[in-house]
C-alpha cells in the first residue's frame, strides 16, 4: 500500500517523541500490513520516551516506537497463508529466529536472538504497521480494540502467574503497575484462595482492590513481611509474583515465601540484587523463576480465553484513552503514577 | 468414654440398615472420639445400603458405615500430640500402611494396603466415631457443619479437577453426581474458559448450571460428542473429568477430547471398557489418569481454602439435611435421584 | 536440479514395489533436495509393501515410499534461510500445519492436520528427496551415515521413555521390535534400575540383552506379569513402554504397573482394546500416556546428544546393511523378524 | 539396652572432640536402637569439629554428633511396628514435626521444624544410637556398610541432579566435594551428554573424572565461563548443580547457563550473594531451585536402586577408612582437602 501515515517517531537521542507524517511501510512475502485500531503505552515505551539509560543503550532513532496494538489486516505478502485480510488481529512483539536450540525445542519466548517490535524495529504507534505473518494473533471479532491491545501485557501477568499451580494457593503480587493488576486478576480468576497485593502508590492499589485483591497492602506503611504471615497463620504466602524491580521489594518477597514456595520474577532490576540465598532460597527448597516474555501461543490462547470467558475483567485498568495526537498527555500520566493503562487511538477509533 | 450411642448398623447381608444402640467405641493410644455433628452420605454407602455385588463381595455386616462428617474431639489416645479436645475435624478416610513403596515416597492416596473407614472399619454414621489421629483434618470454627462434612468427596472432585492445569482450558464433566457438580464448581473457579456439564439427569443438569456450568448437555437429547465439538471450533475440549462410569460415557470422553488433551477418570466403571487405544490415546497424544482418593493432605488443603475463600460454593449441592433417624428418606432420595448431597444429623444438631 | 533418479515405487494397490527410473523432484522456494546416503525400513513401509488394511486406506500409488534417512543437501529453494547446500541432514517426517491450536500451542507432533513424509507424500527410498526446509535436523559431521537415518524411530523411542522420570525406576518395555529395543537402551542410559524386556521372539529379546535389558522375558514361555511381580519384590513396575500393538501384552502391561505408575503407549493396535479401567486405571492411580511423533524438535536433541555421547550405542540394532536394489531381501528379513534395523543405500555409499 | 558405649563428643564450645564413655541411649516407645557398622564424615560435622560461626550458634555441646551412617537394630520400643532386631538399616537425617503445611502436603524435605540428627540430637559418632522409627530406611543385606552410610549425602546429590531432566542435557557441576562427585556420578548415570565438572582442587577433579565428568575444569586456570561455552556451541550448558557455597562460583553458574536452563544449588554460601537477576534469570527465563535434604523417601528409593543396580559406582569417593579412635586424622584429611569420604568404624568392623 503506498501513502503516508502518521506516526509517533522517537525521533532524537533525547527525552520526547513527535508525531510525524512518515511513509506507510512496505510488505515482504511473509509480512502482513495492519490499520491499527487501539495502541496501549507500554512501560518499555516511557522508558524510550524518557530516554533513560537502558534506551539509550538500546534503540536507534529515529524510528516507530510502540508494540501493544489491536487492529485490522490490509494487505499480505505473496507467501502469507495463514491471515487474509479483513482478519481482527493482535501481535506477539518478539520477531524469533528458528534457529537456536532453544526455538528449536520449541521455547520461542527465549530465543537466543529475539528481536522487539518497536525496539528493535519500527512499531505500532502509527496508522499502519507491518509485521511477520508469524507474529499475529487472530482476535474474536466480538473483543473490543482496547482490549484486545492490552492481551500483550496481560500474556506477561499471565505466564507469570500461571507458571504453575495457583487455585487454593496465597498469591502475593508485589507491585501493582499495569501487569501487577492484571496479574491481580488473573490469579483471583485461576481460584487463588488469597491475593495480597503490595505498592506504594494508593491509587494503584485501589485498582487491585477493584481487580479482586483480597488485600492491599502499602508497604509504606506497613511492613509488607509481617502482614503477609500474619494473613497465612506465620506461614508465609505460597506464590509471590514480583513485579516491582525495586531491590527491597524483591528481598521482601523472598522473606514473605513459605518454604517450598515459588517465586516468579518479571521485572527487571537496573542494578544486581543481593538475596540470602542460604535461608530464603535453600533451606526454604522454594523455585524461582524467572519470566521472559508470553509463551508463544500457549500463552495467547490462555490470555483470549480468560478475558472471552469474563473469567478476568480487565476493564477497571484501562483508565484512559486518547487520540494519538495527545500522545503527551499519556506519558506525563504514566509519569505521575495516575494511570491503569493508556490507550491511544492512530485512527481516531 | 463409656456409654452407648445411637448408630445406624448395616446389620445383615442384605438391603437396608438398622439404627441401633451400640458402645460408644474405645480409642488406642493414636487415636481419637469424635462427637458427629455431620454426616453426609456417599454413593458407596448407597451401595452397602443397597446390597449390591460390590459390597456383598467387600464389607463384614454387622458393622456401622459411613465416612464423611465433621465433629467434635472428645477424647484424644495417650500417645496423641497434633489433635486436642475441643478441636473441630473432619477426617481422610484412607487409613494407609507407611511401609509400601507408595507411601514410602509420600503418595500415601494410593498405598497399596489402603483400609477405608466405614468400608473396611467401623464408621460415622453414628453419634460418636474413633479413627486415628493421623486421619484428622481440621476444620476452621467458621466453616458450617454440613459443608465441612462433604470435603471429603469435595476433594475427590478437586484431585480430578486440579491434577493438570485449568485456567483458559474448556473442560467436560461428564456425569453430575454430587462430586461431579463440585468438579463443575472447582473448575469453574480455577479459570475454566468453558465448563461443560453432562448427564441424563436434568435435576443434576440444573444444579450443575448452578454450580457454573457454562453450557449444560443432556446425553440423552443431543450428540455430546458432536455438542462439545461445536462449541470448541471443532477442536475438542482440554480436560475431561470422568465421573460417570458409564462406558458410553467414558468412550464420548475420548472422543471428544483434543489432542494432547486430558482425560481424569475418577469413575469406576463396573465392568471393563473398550478403548479405540490406536486413534483416540495415541495418535491424539493424550494422558489418561486414574485418580484414587484425595492427595494426603494437600487436597485437602486446597479444599480448605477453596470453601473458606468462597471460591467454591457448595451450598447448592446440599440439598437436603435429615436427623440421622430418618436415613431410609435419604437412601430412597439418592435412589431415585432426586437430591444433590444429604447430609444427616446424628446428634440433632 | 534437472534428471533422473533410481526410487523405490509402491507401483500399485497390492504386494510389493518396484525399482524404477523417476523425475528428480523439483523443490519449492521453501523445500530442500536432499542426496540420500542411507535409508532404514520402518514397521510402517513393511505394512505398505504388504499392503494391509491400513495402507489400502491410506496411501496413494504409484509414489515413492520411505521416510527414515541421512543425507546431503545439494540444492535449496529461494527463501530457503536455515539449510544450506552441503549441509549433512536427516528430517522429522511429520509435516505440520502451523494453524491448529496443537501447532499455535508449540505442540507440532499432535499437530490436527499432520502429513506424513513417504505416506501421504513422496518419501525417501530414492538417490535424492525433496522436503520442506523446515523438517531438516543438522547431524554431527562425525555421525554414521546408518546411525543418522535410524534417528526418526530413536526419536520415538525417546519421547516414549523419557516422557517422565527413569532414573532409579523399573521399567518394562514390551515388545522388541527396532523401536523397543532402542527403548530398552534409552532406559538404560537414563538410569533405569532395572529394564525388563518382554517379547516372543528369542531373536529379539537377544538383542534386547545385548542393548543392555537386565531381564529378558519370553511371554510365551514365563507369565511375564508374574515375573515382572518377582523381580520386583511384588509391587510391579514403576513404568511400561507399550510397543508390541498386542491387546494380550498390552493388558498385562496394566496388570504388571505398579500403584502411581506410568504407561506410556507408543504402539498402534488393530483394534479396540478392553481395559480394567478401575482395578488397573483408576484404583491404582496410574498414568497412562499415547505417545505420537517426536517433539518438534526437543526430542531430536535429545536423541541427537544420546548417539552423539555414546550414553546410548545403537549398532546391535543395525543388522543388515542392504544396496537399494536388494531391498526384497530387506522387506523379506522383516516379516520373518530375522533382522533389527535394515539400512538400504541407494547411492551406493 | 543398659552399658556403656564409646562416643565422640563434642564436648565444649571450641575446636575439636573427645572419644568418650558414655551411656547407651535409652529408647522411647517409637525408637529403635542401632548398632553402628559405618559412620562417614560430612562437611557439617567438619564445622562442627572445627567450631565455626555456624556451629556456635546452632550445636550445645556437650552432645554426640555424627549423621550418616549404617548399622543393625538391636531394639525396638513398644509401639515399634514397621523395623524388626536384625534389620539392616540407614536413616534419614530430617526429624520432621508433621503438623506444618509442607509436613501435611507431603514435603517432609522442607519440614519449617525440622531438627537435625547429629546437630539438635544425639548422632552417630559412637557404638550405638537411638532414633525414631519413621526416620529408619532398609538396606539390602548385599549393601557393604560404608556405602550404605554415605547414602544420606548421596541423596542430597540425587536430589540436586534429578529434579529436573538429564538424559541427553549438558550438565556443570560447581564444586566437587563428596557431594559433588557424586552428582557427577548420578548425571552420568541419568543420562547426561556432558559433565562439566568444576573445582580449584586438582585431587578432587581428578575424581570427578573417575566418576565420569566427561571434562574436568580447573576455574583457577582456565576461565569456567568461556570453557562452558565453548563446550556447548556458545549456547551455555543446560543445568547446573551449585555445591561450592562461592559466590563467585555461584555467579560463574549463572553466566553459564543457557536460556531456559536449570539452577539448582544444594550449598549454603555464608553471605549473602549478589546475582544480575535481569540479565542472567529473567531474560534467560531460567529456574533456580533451592535444594534441601532427600525428599522422604522418594529420594532415598532412587538413591538405593542407583547403587544397587550399579547404574552408580560410588567407591572411588569413598577414599579413607579409619577406626573411631582415629577421628583425628578423619578431620585432618577434610581441612586439607585430601579426601573424598571419609568413613569411620565405630565397632571395629
Amino acid at each position: 500500500m503506498d501513502g503516508k501515515m502518521k506516526a509517533l517517531v522517537k525521533h532524537e537521542r533525547a527525552k520526547g517523541a513527535q508525531l510525524q507524517e512518515v511513509d506507510i511501510p512496505k510488505i515482504g512475502d511473509l509480512d502482513v500490513l495492519i490499520k491499527v485500531k487501539a495502541t496501549s503505552i507500554c512501560g518499555t515505551d516511557l522508558h524510550i520516551y524518557n530516554w533513560d539509560e537502558w534506551s539509550a543503550s538500546r534503540v536507534n532513532p529515529p524510528y516507530v516506537f510502540g508494540h501493544e496494538f489491536s487492529g485490522e489486516v490490509v494487505e499480505v505478502g505473496s507467501k502469507v497463508s495463514k491471515v487474509k485480510v479483513g482478519d481482527y488481529v493482535s501481535a506477539e512483539t518478539h520477531i524469533v529466529c528458528h534457529q537456536c536450540p532453544q526455538c528449536l525445542t520449541g521455547k520461542f519466548h527465549i530465543c537466543e536472538n529475539t528481536q522487539i517490535i518497536g525496539v528493535d524495529t519500527n512499531g505500532c504507534f502509527a496508522e499502519y504497521v507491518a509485521l511477520p505473518e508469524e507474529n499475529m494473533w487472530k482476535n474474536p471479532d466480538t473483543m473490543p480494540t482496547d482490549i484486545a491491545s492490552i492481551q500483550e501485557p496481560m500474556g506477561n501477568a499471565v505466564h507469570t502467574v500461571l507458571n504453575g499451580d495457583v487455585a487454593g494457593k496465597n498469591v502475593a503480587i508485589i507491585g501493582c503497575g499495569p501487569i501487577g493488576l492484571m496479574a491481580v486478576g488473573v490469579a483471583k480468576a485461576a481460584g487463588a484462595s488469597q491475593v495480597l497485593a503490595f505498592d506504594l502508590n494508593p491509587y494503584r492499589l485501589e485498582l487491585a482492590e477493584k481487580m479482586g485483591a483480597t488485600t492491599i497492602i502499602n508497604s509504606k506503611e506497613v511492613d509488607p513481611v509481617a502482614k503477609a504471615k500474619e494473613l497465612t497463620e506465620g506461614h508465609g504466602v505460597d506464590v509471590v509474583c514480583e513485579m516491582s524491580g525495586h531491590p527491597i521489594a524483591m528481598d521482601q518477597g523472598f522473606k514473605m515465601i513459605t518454604n517450598g514456595g515459588r517465586v516468579s520474577i518479571l521485572s527487571l532490576p537496573v542494578k544486581p540484587v543481593t538475596l540470602d540465598v542460604t535461608n530464603d532460597i535453600v533451606f526454604k527448597g522454594i523455585e524461582v523463576q524467572g519470566i521472559a516474555g508470553r509463551k508463544m501461543f500457549e500463552t495467547w490462547q490462555q490470555v483470549s480465553r480468560l478475558l472471552q470467558s469474563n473469567q478476568v475483567d480487565v476493564t477497571p485498568i484501562i483508565t484512559h484513552h486518547l487520540p494519538m495526537e495527545e500522545f503527551e498527555k499519556g506519558f506525563q500520566l504514566m509519569n505521575e503514577g495516575k494511570c491503569g493503562k493508556v490507550v491511544l487511538h492512530p485512527n481516531g477509533e
